[in-house]
C-alpha cells in the first residue's frame, strides 16, 4: 500500500526501460490539493533532480512526485538540469498540473544522462496507470538493486501515514542511494511539512548507516492533502508526529536490513553521554566502525574495538567526551566491560540482530543507531562491477 | 639498521614470551645525554603506556625506549598502570637509568594484562643485548601480524635520521595499532623535538588510512642525542626538519603497503582548495570511502564515489566547499571528469598503485593522503577470528 494507503493518493508503477527490464518509473499523486516538504542530501554534488525539486519546492505546494531508477541524473551538468525540468514539465502536462508543482527524483548510476524518450513514454504511461491502489506497484519500481520493497503504514486516530523507500543496495558502480516518500491524509498547513519531517528524518533515516556513504541523491518527501478531515489538537498533532516518526523509522530500518552484503544488523544504543550531540557522534562512530563491522560478521563480542570507535568520535573539532574508566560495554545485554574494566563475559553472537549498548556513565545524553556488518557481499558487490 | 643508524644508539630485539613464538620486545637506548619528544593518540581510550610515558617526558627527557608487542595493555585499568611503571622501573634498573627516562610503548590485544614476569626477563635480555647493530632486531620485535618490518634512514648533510615503526596488521581481534621509534644524532635543545615531530607527523602518520581507525596505543617517539656535533643553522635546521619528515614518510608508506588485505596503495591528491585544511578533509573522506575502496579492489575508475565522497568530506560542522562545475578528476593522471563532466575515458588500472587526483578549482589549497584498498581480506582478517 505505501503512498496509496492514505487518503486521496494515487500512484503507478511503470517499466519506461530507463536501464532494466523491471518497472523503472513511479508517479504518486495527491488527488486533492496537498502541501508538502522534503529534506535533500547535504552532499555538495547534488544531482540534477535535486537542484531543480528544490527550486520548485520553493514557490509551490508539492502535488506530485516522480520518481526514476537506473539513472541518477548526477554528475550530469547542464542537460541534466533540462532532462530533470523536462521530466516535470512532461508530469505536470499529463497531469494537469503546473511543472513547479512536481517533485522529481532519480535514483541510479551516476554521470549518465537520462533517456528522456523513455522517460517521456514511461511518464505518460504512468499517469495514464494512476489508481488507488497503486503503492505497491510504485514502491517496486524505485528499486534499483535493493532486494526488495519498502514500505511502511500507520494508521491513527482518523488518519494515515504511509511511505516508500529505495535503499543502500549501491551493487551498481556510481550508483546514487536513499530515497523515500511520505503520504498522510492529515491535515497540514503550508510550511508545517519541513520542520515535521526533520524531527522524523533526524531520528530514522539520519540514525542508519550502511556504509557511511552520502549520495548525491538522497531525499525524503512528504505530501500531506488533508482528506481525513480531522481535527487538529495537540493531541493528535503528537499522534500525527509520532506516526511520522514511526513510518520513517519502519522504512530505515528496512533500508538497514537490506544493507549490501548485509547478513547482520547492528543496534547500537548510547546512553550516559554529556549530551544528545556526543551520544549520537559515539554512536555513529561505533556504527561505522569497519572493525566493530566485521567482528559482528564474524560474531565476535569484541569489545576492545568498540571502546577504540568510541573514544574517536569526532565531536566538536575534537572527540566525544568519553572517560573509560566510567563507560560500560554490553553485547545482547550480557555487560563485557564495567566501569573500565573487562567482565571476562562473551556472550554467543548467533542471531540476525546484535545489540551494543554503551553507558557513558557521564551524564544523560542518550541517542541510538541501525547499522548493518561489513562482509565479504559488501567488498563483492561493490569491487565486481568495473567499468 | 632503523633506529641505530644515527651515531650513539644501540637496540635490540628479544623474544619475551608475551604472547608469540618469534622477538616481541624491543629496546632502543641512547648512549649519550639525549633529548626527546612523542605525539600520542588522540583517542579517548589510551592505553596505560601512553598514560605513563606522557607523564614521564613531562619531566625528564627520554635516553631509552621500551616497547613490547603481543599485548597492547589497555584497558586494563589500574593494574595496567603498575604494569607499565614497573615496565620503565625495571628498564631504568637494568640501564643505569631514572625510570621517568624510559618510554614504554605496547602493541597488541586490548583489555589483557601484560605477562610481568616474562617482561621483566625479556627487559633484563634485552638490556645485556644492546648493540650498535640491533637496529632491524629491534624493528622485527615490535611487529605484530604485519608482513614484515618498516624500517627507514636518511643520511643528510652530517647527521642520520632513521626509524622503525609497526602498522596496521590488525589481524587479531583488539589489536592496537602503530607505533614507531626515530633516533638522530642531530643536536636539538631540550623541548624542540615535539614541535618537529607534529609537523613530520602531520604530512606522514596523519595522512594514512588503512581503514579509518584511531587506536587506544599510537605513538611517534624521536629521540636526538646530539652525537654528530655538527653546527646548526638555518640551512642545516631546514635539512633535518625535511630529514625527518622524509623518514616518517616513508614509514607511513610502508604502514599503507602492508595494510590490512591489501592489493592496491592509493595515492590520493587534492589541489584547488579553498584552503589546506578542506583540502585534506576531501582527501581523507575520499581514502576513508569504502566505496571508492572496494572500487580500487576492483580497479574501476570510478569517479561517481569520488564525487560523492568528496563532496561530504566533513569540515567546520558542514562540509569543505566544492562546487561540482569546477572540479576536474583524474586516475593516473588521465581526466575522468573534467569541470562538470564526464569525459568520457576510463583508464585501466592494473597497477600496485593507483593515484586519484582531484582539482576543486576554487583556491590554492592543497594536501594528499595515502590508503589501501578494501577487499576480502581485510574482511577476513578481521572477521574470522571470533573470541
Amino acid at each position: 500500500m505505501s503512498v496509496t494507503a492514505a487518503r486521496g493518493f494515487v500512484a503507478s508503477g511503470v517499466h519506461a526501460g530507463i536501464r532494466r527490464a523491471s518497472p523503472d518509473l513511479a508517479l504518486v499523486r495527491s488527488l486533492e490539493p496537498a502541501v508538502g516538504g522534503a529534506l535533500w542530501t547535504t552532499n555538495r554534488v547534488q544531482a540534477a533532480p535535486v537542484e531543480v525539486s528544490r527550486r520548485h519546492l520553493e514557490v509551490a505546494e508539492p502535488q506530485a512526485v516522480v520518481v526514476n531508477a537506473g539513472v541518477a541524473n548526477a554528475a550530469t551538468g547542464q542537460v541534466g538540469v533540462a532532462d530533470a525540468e523536462r521530466t516535470a514539465a512532461e508530469t505536470a502536462a499529463a497531469l494537469g498540473l503546473r511543472p513547479e508543482e512536481v517533485v522529481v527524483l532519480s535514483t541510479g548510476v551516476i554521470g549518465v544522462p537520462l533517456p528522456m524518450e523513455r522517460m517521456v513514454t514511461g511518464v505518460r504511461e504512468a499517469a495514464g496507470e494512476l489508481s488507488l491502489d497503486g503503492g505497491d506497484a510504485a514502491a517496486n519500481a524505485i528499486l534499483t538493486t535493493d532486494n526488495g520493497p519498502k514500505q511502511a503504514v500507520v494508521r491513527a486516530d482518523g488518519f494515515v501515514v504511509g511511505g516508500m523507500a529505495k535503499g543502500a543496495g549501491m551493487i551498481h558502480p556510481r550508483l546514487a542511494t536513499m530515497l523515500a516518500v511520505v503520504t498522510t491524509d492529515y491535515p497540514l498547513a503550508p510550511g508545517e511539512a519541513v520542520e515535521l519531517l526533520r524531527s522524523a528524518v533526524d531520528a530514522s533515516f539520519n540514525r542508519i548507516s550502511v556504509d557511511g556513504e552520502c549520495s548525491t541523491n538522497d531525499a525524503v518527501v512528504l505530501l500531506a492533502n488533508g482528506t481525513s478531515a480531522v481535527q487538529r489538537d495537540d493531541a493528535r498533532d503528537a499522534a500525527f508526529a509520532s506516526a511520522l516518526g514511526d513510518v520513517c523509522a519502519m522504512l530505515a530500518r528496512q533500508i538497514v536490513e537490506d544493507g549490501e552484503g548485509a547478513t547482520v544488523l547492528l543496534s547500537i544504543r548510547v546512553s550516559g553521554a554529556a549530551t544528545d550531540d556526543e551520544a549520537t557522534a559515539v554512536a555513529q562512530r561505533v556504527a561505522t566502525s569497519p572493525l566493530v563491522k566485521t567482528a559482528a560478521f564474524g560474531h565476535d563480542p569484541n569489545w576492545g574495538r568498540v571502546l577504540a570507535a568510541a573514544g574517536s568520535a569526532p565531536w566538536n573539532g575534537g572527540f566525544a567526551r568519553l572517560d573509560p574508566s566510567l563507560l560500560t560495554v554490553a553485547f545482547d545485554d550480557v555487560p563485557v566491560f564495567e566501569r573500565g574494566a573487562p567482565t571476562g563475559r562473551s556472550p554467543v553472537l548467533g542471531g540476525p540482530e546484535v545489540a551494543i549498548a554503551l553507558d557513558l556513565g557521564l551524564g544523560t545524553g542518550s541517542s541510538s543507531y541501525l547499522a548493518s556488518d561489513l562482509t565479504y557481499d559488501y567488498v563483492r558487490l561493490n569491487a565486481e562491477y568495473t567499468t
